[in-house]
């Protein structure tokens, strides 16, 4: 019973299974890029409980049940590299992405040593090199880490910025440290109170800034709150905030930041990838001035998830906040340079290889490439704003719309309510798969399916 | 340029790509498992950097070049599916859970909402209840998640002690709370510090307990401890230390841990997976008495990295700790059953598929699959004890046996001091292709590589 497949040596009961498999992720793949299929095939929860086995048993299965175990989870799963699906941020599936991702698997290692991960690890250090030339940072200097998502992205930059100012903090606690504040947009992503919550900061020590009609933090609200008299430890401006797509005014923030000397953090989870078109990066100018950035390929950049990358300006700082010396992982008298040894500078201990897709995907297309695929979905947006600016009924969104759309499985794109506004659709193009047929046959949908509403 | 495979419709260019990474792969895959390859082919990182052009450039490559840097990577990667490679407490690799790696890739979603991942939400929801089940917990009830590896999971579970203890830290940070005090033996993994630095706690509340000569948490000494002042607020007892696989005496710290009112957690990371065994799990007896628990399915039982879970017992108090609110994903009048969004129970927002690795291996293996795995691991271990107890030698192991271990590259076993003892070589048997043979030619080789020393 154990010998199910628990380890193998190239023979063909195994390979075979294994191009089944393939061969199934192939047909799936096809079907999705389709626009004759449904993005989703949607049951509610009590429903798709019911309508296979998905429990565990305590006998093993035959590997054509594992097949067919494999068929009904992608019958119900949802189409995300579906060229009418903008439901998230993250949407597409690029091909050399897959394939980089498939051999990460295969790879099967962990990032936090240069011994078990040599390549791996020398391909974390090219690239965050190469972000951080982008971002303005002379000679590339500085230092970053790759993150399991935006979230813990924009945690890890708190944490260093707190450890920046109250180096003892990481002994001693925040009864060592005073009343601090924290400063960024009421439109900034959720995650920054997250943090603040769990870094025993408290999620009433951020101050929500406000934000103007487009939906940019307002310089001079951030002065005015800096000096309210708490200690301000952290700023963190929006580089494409999650609803709006807002990009605040970094050169003016940055002034305030070091006036009072406070650590300025970019939140470019969305909006960092603009930094690689020229056409567009000028939305994010100051952004050199940072202390931090977050920048998250797997949203417009289309890596597959998750590949979250934390910039950071200062050498050193990440080791000296997050070290803990284990000595049976990152031993001193190791016959190599340690400093390729990284898992020191971040909370978790493994880390999965989120590197090698966008390392792939970035020699796939060169810097160039990623840069039209940008262009491209920039254009994508503008041609929506122009085709929907005059367009009549576009106020009245309810979720009902939201509802059939997802029982009809045509596309699928997200909603939600801002500050006064009630609920509307977020429209969000980041898929590479998608057209200007596609954002009208969006247009006509959401008008069919409200129409007798 | 931006037509390089941004997206596809199942052009024969592109499936032929897909087919030709498969093939190396499958490839990379044989070549893993044979006994006659190298672990590893070593080089010094300065020299890998040289070996290969690994810069990212502005112009794209073809997709013959991206093939040869698939087969460069994969050349000087390390074979943890070796089975001679036991360097970490995670090895091997098990062909279904490779498959539904592949498959989580190629569905390329996000486990935030039910909205865009049913499947693998109603996945995660049936297993971690099987989890639960098996720890003991009453109907399986109870709460959890996976998590981006045992470090995060442990953080998570002193985040939530704190919480339940003093909730009012979450909007009023660690200002509102006395001094607290975590305790955890002096053998516990290193994550345990961390996550008190990140949260603000600091390392020097946590105590450390003294250990038996076999690495167990001495009771008598947590008690002592907890006696000495501050606020008792949360204990990690280790099922499976990382350095001697020692497990801490459960009963007599739940005891202790119910008589003072204290979080109990236990770090099962490596020793959770025993659960599985019915002839190994009264190690943890007693487990069903803490408040959370993490467990590894990607150490023993060889599940793709990462696969971590937390267990909770109780119900709603993740949601409680994590969430903000966020309206624009975790909209509060959607059309369907909200409990199944599951993001505002963790920090991170975009959270990677973890689940299906170990559901489908679960559906191939069987509950007994698991059990006899884990059985064979263990008995492997015991020959190697009984194998080099009165083997003359052992006491002298230097790093240097670790750098032509690596050199030589047909092995590869962890090494590191712990306490008075100096350096010596930790054996981790996790890997499920290793045999008795191995084992003696582990033996043999460490004995060869030292012979002139």
């Amino acid at each position: 019973l154990a010998d199910l497949l628990p380890a193998m040596d190239g023979d063909t009961k195994t390979m075979t299974f294994l191009q089944e498999v393939v061969d199934i992720l192939l047909a799936y793949i096809v079907e999705s890029f389709d626009r004759e299929t449904k993005v989703v095939d949607f049951h509610y929860p009590n429903e798709l409980l019911q309508m296979n086995n998905w429990e565990l048993q305590d006998e093993p299965a035959t590997l054509d049940d594992i097949l067919i175990s494999c068929r009904a989870t992608l019958k119900y799963a949802i189409k995300t590299a579906h060229p009418r699906y903008f439901n998230q941020l993250s949407t597409g599936l690029d091909m050399v992405g897959l394939a980089a991702d498939w051999l990460t698997s295969t790879a099967n290692t962990n990032m936090f040593t240069y011994e078990v991960a040599p390549v791996f690890v020398l391909l974390e250090y090219v690239t965050l090199k190469k972000m951080r030339e982008i971002i303005g940072w002379s000679d590339g200097r500085g230092d970053g880490i790759f993150s399991p998502g935006g979230a813990i992205s924009n945690m890890y930059a708190m944490l260093l910025a707190r450890f920046k100012m109250f180096p003892e903090v990481k002994e001693k606690g925040m009864s060592s440290v005073p009343r601090l504040a924290a400063f960024t947009s009421e439109h900034s992503h959720f995650s920054i109170k997250k943090g603040a919550a769990a870094l025993g900061i408290g999620t009433e020590s951020v101050i929500c800034i406000k934000a103007d009609e487009s939906g940019k933090l307002i310089p001079a609200d951030l002065e005015r709150r800096i000096l309210e008299g708490f200690v301000p430890f952290f700023v963190s401006a929006t580089a494409g905030t999650t609803v709006y797509g807002a990009f605040d005014p970094l050169i003016a923030i940055s002034d305030i930041c070091k006036k009072y000397n406070v650590w300025m953090h970019v939140d470019g989870a969305w909006g960092g990838s603009l930094l690689m078109s020229r056409r567009h990066r000028w939305k994010l100018d100051g952004v050199e001035r940072a202390n931090s950035v977050t920048w998250n390929p797997h949203k417009m950049m289309s890596v597959p998830l998750q590949c979250s990358a934390l910039l950071v300006r200062e050498e050193g700082l990440m080791q000296n906040c997050n070290q803990m010396h284990a000595c049976y992982l990152f031993q001193q008298d190791k016959h190599y340079d340690l400093s390729y040894d990284t898992g020191d500078k971040a909370l978790q201990c493994g880390r999965h290889v989120d590197i090698f897709k966008l390392w792939l995907m970035w020699r796939a297309k060169g810097t160039i490439g990623f840069e039209a695929q940008i262009d491209k979905c920039l254009e994508l947006s503008e041609y929506l704003y122009n085709k929907i600016k005059d367009r009549e009924g576009y106020e009245m969104v309810a979720p009902v719309i939201k509802a059939r759309m997802m029982e009809y499985g045509t596309t699928m794109v997200s909603y939600q309510p801002q500050g006064d506004k009630v609920n509307f659709f977020r429209m969000v193009i980041s898929n590479p798969a998608a057209t200007f047929e596609d954002i009208d046959f969006l247009i006509e949908e959401i008008e069919r399916l409200g129409q007798d509403l």
